[in-house]
């Protein structure tokens, strides 16, 4: 290379692995709208506080992994690191939100951390979001988990389990809280210095700390549930139970976010890695915008699904349906009409740009691998029959051109019966 | 707002108008693949370099309109302004060509330039780039052009031309740099200040100059043409006029960037802005990595895409096909089961999350405003036929619940017709 590579920890996406991405986001969308989700577009970078106000100014997110930077008038932005504080901000600011009804919002989009980088971990790495705003109750939180359980089946997904927790009203995180500070109260030299601190300023945070985690038997949520809170988890169990939806209850999940308030799940894949996560925020809005309003959602890491979808079962097949080949540059303007008749079909066509004095002008089908080439010379200019190959029976037809295109169209639909 | 707005130059997309930016990005993906183009996805961010060097030091987009940053070691990097350099760096770092066939890729993404912003101009905006590598000659100036009008006429633009020009063989660019440079010799003075640098630094940069464009009576393209480049011209025209590709020339278009070497060409719709340009760039991809290879290309601008198609003809509906209206709790495991149960069908559903208490419950349907209404209420849950509205049409039906999604299937597809 002249220039220098991309920069550290930035992925080139392209095909065949660019064609996962595609038939994910198409899929998504699709089920999605039909639950009636609707797209949100964002940009790319806010202003800083955006996320230092609404993550917590002690997560990792926001402490060690923003990246931020200076526009020419010195205001600081910021490359969002997730996607559900730019949501909020965007419903608050064009007041999408107009009557009691519930806003069903959907994004899809990179998002920046400044991480080590490691396999499946990059700084610019894909999220798909969904988001239920305006909507609190155990429907409401059923729904969402529901759709990130259709989202998982569609892609083919086997075995995968919910890990719920309930982080309850701000009383129950509050005597958890507690719990955590008394529990440490004699163990802060055995923290890493980062948890030293989070002690100090946002126990909770601990609990997300990839090295203390292990090193504790951390003190279970559920001791921290009241009456209420049983109530809910109860409820919310039947729907579940009575849908067979997977799940378990991990009490020691908080996510690494300070704006979850009630329900916080996740979906680990085989590997450990989360795939999903999300909960209930019913106190962010109201921090950005001039209401409050009760919303939960959940982000899927398409990097590490299309990862697993490439693992475990997806062909990576690039062969295409027709290639034209043209023997003569004449052939051309025929190509041309005949890929215009071939516009209302789904096939994948592609021809030859340049006709190459070559013994063998049949070696780029190797390259191609056409089910069927159209071969276009001066003889067949000349007359008014086509050769035409199927290179992977090895047959050759003789077709009339007139008839050309009912010919292709059939042929290929009925080679894949 | 509690926290500040999006920052300045950045745009919200939302429904409605976010479905218009997502059918573009579906049918696109759609034409373009039928076509054997395949995604890429670059990073958002690259080293500057890539940029300065490429796009070219003393054009707009490098001189004032980039979006600079450093990371935590002090390393350049710069927000995309556009998608042909990380496309060629991509191809040239991951060695995606390594036959003599072309490779045919498309990028759709956000790029990002430092402008005052205008309607339709904003400081991230989204383009759809095709970029055709690795092939030179007239079919392949052709196949690029051939793609860009395919992808105008599925997005049903009407009375488009293409704007086009030559830049021709280094020779023929430097004899018309000479020209201008004899044209202006004598004018300096009435040049803008940016102007004059560009007049002494790289004067073919002047003609992008929107100041400067009006006041002068520019030198011809045209004039420099030698015999080659006349007989490259004559036989595009054949191509074109054979297929009755909608063409003009415009001898004055050079294209904002330093990259373009042969074929320019330009899309502007009614309101004179572009929204489709591109060209050949037979030397960009060998001065970033190690070998030269050459290529044709061209973007366009999908927020002035979507502008002209909301200003012209786009019916902004929001209405769904079916709301399951649930009157007490216990409706929402049947609501849950029909809806499985229409998973397979196309159709957009939705259903109240909370059962309230108020007057009128049937109020919801004039927020999403359904084509049919499920209403399930104890009665409903007790008997074995349910209550059906449609809504539009005002008739109300007593379905028999085992019977209900073919029902819903057979009435819906009947009242399309």
């Amino acid at each position: 290379m002249k220039l220098k590579n991309k920069p550290r920890g930035t992925v080139d996406i392209f095909p065949p692995r660019s064609s996962i991405y595609q038939k994910i986001q198409q899929i998504s969308s699709y089920v999605l709208k039909k639950n009636n989700y609707q797209l949100v577009i964002f940009p790319t970078y806010e202003f800083t506080e955006l996320f230092t106000s609404s993550l917590g100014s002690t997560s990792d997110v926001v402490n060690k992994e923003m990246f931020t930077f200076f526009d020419r008038k010195g205001r600081s932005l910021t490359l969002r690191p997730e996607g559900t504080a730019s949501t909020a901000r965007l419903i608050c600011q064009n007041k999408l939100v107009n009557s009691n009804n519930p806003l069903k919002l959907y994004y899809w989009g990179s998002m920046f951390r400044y991480e080590r980088p490691q396999k499946g971990r990059y700084r610019e790495f894909y999220q798909l979001g969904v988001e239920l705003i305006n909507a609190s109750g155990i429907i409401a939180d059923f729904e969402i988990l529901r759709i990130a359980k259709d989202l998982l089946e569609t892609f083919a997904i086997k075995d995968f389990t919910f890990q719920l927790n309930y982080l309850g009203s701000e009383k129950t995180r509050e005597r958890y809280k507690k719990e955590l500070k008394s529990f440490f109260s004699n163990k802060t030299d055995e923290l890493c210095s980062d948890c030293q601190k989070r002690y100090q300023t946002n126990i909770l945070r601990i609990l997300d700390c990839s090295y203390c985690f292990g090193n504790f038997a951390f003190p279970s949520y559920q001791k921290s549930w009241d009456n209420e809170d049983n109530g809910y988890i109860e409820k919310l169990n039947q729907i579940l139970d009575s849908d067979n939806f997977p799940y378990t209850y991990n009490y020691k999940l908080v996510r690494g976010l300070d704006y979850y308030t009630g329900l916080v799940f996740e979906v680990k894949l085989m590997d450990k890695n989360a795939i999903l996560g999300g909960g209930r925020y019913d106190e962010l809005i109201g921090k950005i915008g001039d209401k409050s309003l009760a919303a939960a959602g959940f982000a899927i890491g398409i990097d590490r699904l299309v990862n697993y979808l490439l693992d475990n079962f997806i062909n990576n097949s690039t062969s295409i349906d027709i290639f034209f080949l043209a023997l003569t540059e004449q052939a051309f303007p025929l190509i041309f009409t005949l890929q215009k008749k071939l516009k209302k079909y789904n096939y994948v066509s592609d021809y030859n740009l340049t006709i190459k004095k070559i013994k063998n002008p049949f070696k780029v089908l190797d390259y191609y691998l056409p089910r069927l080439t159209i071969i276009i010379g001066e003889e067949e200019l000349k007359s008014d029959k086509i050769l035409i190959k199927d290179c992977q029976k090895k047959k050759d037809f003789f077709v009339d051109s007139k008839k050309l295109i009912k010919w292709i169209d059939q042929y290929l639909t009925k080679s894949l019966d």
